[in-house]
């Protein structure tokens, strides 16, 4: 796409001195989600992956079961008066035997000042119920293996050392083996990059796996990696109240300030096996 | 409130130790926000200050000009099926002079899963119109005060060194003076609730002040303090290439990676002056 970053001259200052000199930014532009011609999201996102991000956003949020119901998706024209192709609109079709977008959902999509409600019309419906049974996942995890995964996903990070303005989330097996990474200047859309590459792959739902994010490890976070599936979701910062509850409600394994051989476990410690698991 | 942090038994690990103890979290929360009845986001916020949050919130997304558009704003009953009241509702009556909530601004509130459009229904739309003229702001500050700006920020978090969980915006005089610190599991929350703080304080706009971010610069808090009137927007982080280019385009100052003495320029630099000012 050639979107990812763009370079811009800035001011750079240290103490007394400036010197101009070209940047690199990470790009952020909005993407305008349509299902059947009805919009339903506008999501600041850096631009590649874009059909993961749609795919992992219908999933996460509810709108479809599976990624089946989805017939198409192409980026629409005319996102400008002039007609030209912004590559910011994608519009969903969805498979004739799908069931039709309840506009409700499409009514109940607020915005969300704070990271991602993804909205539900009433607070007592915002949380998402997720088809996957992950509380019985029986995977099991060393806790070496969850060390080593955030310099896996750091290595596997390609933009983020030229502009320090991105997000990642990565999708690790058990064992340790990174099967998915993906970066956006927004850690939701990280997330549902993610999820959509695996809905995409008909990887769902994604037992035996861990879901480890840059950030913080919010509600909604939490919420995207049950519809998906996921038993562990892991974070190298710290959790929210609300993520914590709805892991330990869930069954999900949820470890935050994953920092080197140090973590805390907020829910799900019965999966964890402090050490290499040897001996 | 008592509801801003919570405590919960977690298992730090570190290296083969593995050892239980009480954890304070960052509450996470979600507040609906109705007008007259009619709700027109959700946002998962960390409770407090949620008159400003809701104040801030209406004039950054433009639902209303002013906040003396706002008659009354009310926690409602009724957020449970047994009427138990959440503190997470609010009900905003605006004034009868006020000119209805145009319905098309609740219908395109749209989710955001990237911290933010708070959607319009198109992009062209994205961009709200602020009523400040900021470009012509001809405050000037020195880098020096600049400097200083995140360790006075740092010292008024209040929770953030016990729950490591939270974001902060600071509202500064362009001497340097801290005049509101606000706190939020969600950075535009944070924002929100300093502008909202200033709305309710009749001091909008906001001309001669540097509005300082913990976290990224995205497009959307660049926004935000556009349409509070603020001419200069600080982070300690990397800004997004949409942040830089709406900075550039409003005459707004946006100063990024601020820390020790070092700091980069991507748009406004005419306002700062290199060093102490002195001389």
């Amino acid at each position: 796409m050639g979107r990812v970053t763009s370079r811009r001259r800035v001011v750079r200052i240290d103490s007394d001195s400036a010197t101009e000199r070209a940047d690199t930014l990470v790009v952020e532009e909005p993407l305008e989600i349509r299902v059947g011609g009805v919009p339903v999201s506008v999501t600041m996102r850096t631009p590649g992956d874009d059909f993961d991000l749609v795919a992992g956003f219908l999933v996460t949020e509810g709108v479809v079961d599976d990624v089946d119901q989805v017939a198409a998706m192409r980026y629409c024209a005319g996102a400008t008066a002039d007609g030209v192709n912004t590559y910011n609109l994608i519009d969903v079709t969805l498979d004739p035997g799908a069931a039709p977008l309840d506009l409700s959902v499409q009514r109940n999509f607020y915005t969300t000042s704070s990271c991602g409600v993804c909205g539900k019309a009433s607070i007592d419906a915002i949380r998402t119920r997720t088809r996957w049974p992950v509380a019985e996942d029986p995977v099991r995890l060393t806790t070496q293996t969850l060390a080593a995964m955030p310099d896996t996903l750091r290595a596997a990070q390609q933009v983020f050392d030229r502009t320090g303005g991105l997000h990642a989330a990565g999708l690790f097996e058990a064992g340790g083996g990174l099967l998915c990474v993906r970066e956006d200047v927004g850690r939701h859309n990280a997330v549902d990059k993610v999820v959509g590459w695996a809905a995409r792959e008909r990887r769902l739902p994604l037992p035996g796996t861990v879901l480890l994010v840059s950030g913080r490890a919010s509600f909604e976070l939490t919420q995207k990696a049950l519809m998906a599936g996921v038993p562990a979701l892991a974070s190298v910062s710290a959790p929210s109240s609300l993520a914590a509850e709805l892991a330990e409600e869930a069954g999900m394994t949820l470890v935050g300030f994953l920092r080197g051989a140090s973590m805390n476990v907020y829910a799900g410690g019965h999966r964890l096996q402090v050490g290499s698991g040897a001996g």
